[in-house]
């Protein structure tokens, strides 16, 4: 039994004839991150992989560089499976807490900060030079490589997922959620409390679009390389280019746009 | 020119061959969304209807009930495109303020909310009884009218849309954006702009997945009948039912189901 799905009756049309029948639905349930006694943030998720997601989150907003900055994380004694606690090293609660003292969501790389000055002010950074050169072939073969390790969204056609690749397109690993932000979360979260970091030597594949938040967490992991299946966004790829990433869309059916960083791409070159 | 969509040169690979090509991509940059001198909100959006898409999110977010809560609205003086400073009727702002006192995003309608006590406490308003009867041909017709209608999609492959119905199938309104919050924000938005309201003899379609966040807006706004053309997750289909909406999900290729409130449609009533 999988914890991600939950069957539920529906009525079934096609064209004009009605029946009755069971479907599959992804699980969408509200996560509660604690810091201490202080909510930090909610957000819509899939449930499983909690303490990678927290980790993943409290990463991609710059609150641990290191998985040893967390001192402890577990639930509440009284049951609660939707909230997570999370102790920071102690040296460090003071300039987290100056940064935010609010709660925000995950959904989104820009919630929680006061104004777009801030949001500008929060500029992703620049990745170090590296001399990745990437076949087409390899990257031909990621979607497919995600969509056979791929196991809820078969079921319910409603998860996103993000998997991480080698420089070979050999898998890492892969997570699915309702929200594309967290799936990218536990993905990193997975990867630091793995000890499988530094991601520079790592391709970072979504299922859908390309949007600035994905690629705001992807650059704070320090992902050289990330591809989409579907579009991506015009700040999406300014941010991108302003880092040094490749940022591959369209990736699917053999074909695939390369919009930044093309210089790691051979024939591209 | 649309300002939603902008142009970028790209690497395209096809197999192992690559060129070069032009490509466009929709628009994303981030809103500021502003009660007086107070920072509200910030979210990625496509730049166009921000009025509208401020509109619909303060009434998603139970800030306005009506449009004439709304004293003014403008930009900032000093020519910031991606600000929206709004001033609400006096006698709201208290309650405004103590409902709320940080910023937000529009990605998520749970954005903001301080704990997961203050999520449930928000819970969804049960729809009043209607006599709604939809014929499957109506609903077969909602994705290829909104398809027809769809502008920027079709170039960019990169926008949610969002679209109004009426009880015939005829298309009322149509809005898109890079976040599909928003898409479904700037359609209640432009409802209440141009006096459209009550929207309880609307349906509304969506063109990808139905989340939670996504019927919450819509049972704030009271429609009845929401339809994605993607899967509907679990708590979407959970608060459907509590509030007596008619949810259908897999809207495409002459099929669909109905998750809750069957008695609406033809056949399965």
């Amino acid at each position: 039994m999988n914890v991600a799905v939950v069957p539920v009756p529906v009525g079934r049309v096609e064209g004009c004839a009605a029946s009755r029948a069971d479907d599959l639905l992804a699980v969408e349930e509200a996560l509660e991150i604690r810091l201490g006694h202080r909510s930090l943030s909610i957000t819509m998720r899939t449930p499983g992989n909690d303490f990678e997601l927290t980790t993943g989150f409290l990463h991609s907003e710059g609150m641990i560089r290191h998985i040893e900055q967390i001192r402890s994380m577990g639930r509440l004694s009284d049951g609660g499976a939707n909230v997570v606690v999370v102790e920071l090293d102690g040296e460090l609660r003071a300039p987290v807490q100056a940064q935010r003292n609010f709660p925000m969501t995950s959904a989104c790389g820009v919630c929680g900060k006061a104004s777009l000055q801030d949001l500008e002010v929060n500029a992703c950074p620049v990745l170090p030079p590296d001399d990745i050169q990437l076949s087409p072939e390899i990257i031909h073969r990621l979607p497919d490589a995600l969509r056979s390790a791929q196991s809820i969204f078969e079921s319910t056609g409603g998860l996103h997922a993000a998997a991480l690749f080698d420089l070979r397109g050999e898998l890492e690993c892969l997570r699915e959620d309702i929200g594309r932000h967290n799936a990218v979360d536990k993905l990193v979260g997975a990867a630091l409390l793995e000890r499988r970091t530094p991601m520079s030597k790592s391709l970072l594949l979504v299922s859908g679009r390309a949007s600035f938040e994905l690629v705001q967490k992807a650059l704070v992991a320090g992902i050289p390389v990330m591809a989409a299946v579907g579009a991506p966004s015009s700040l999406a790829v300014a941010t991108a280019k302003r880092s040094g990433m490749t940022l591959i869309g369209f990736l699917r059916n053999g074909r695939f746009n390369v919009y930044t960083g093309s210089h790691r791409i051979l024939g591209l070159a």
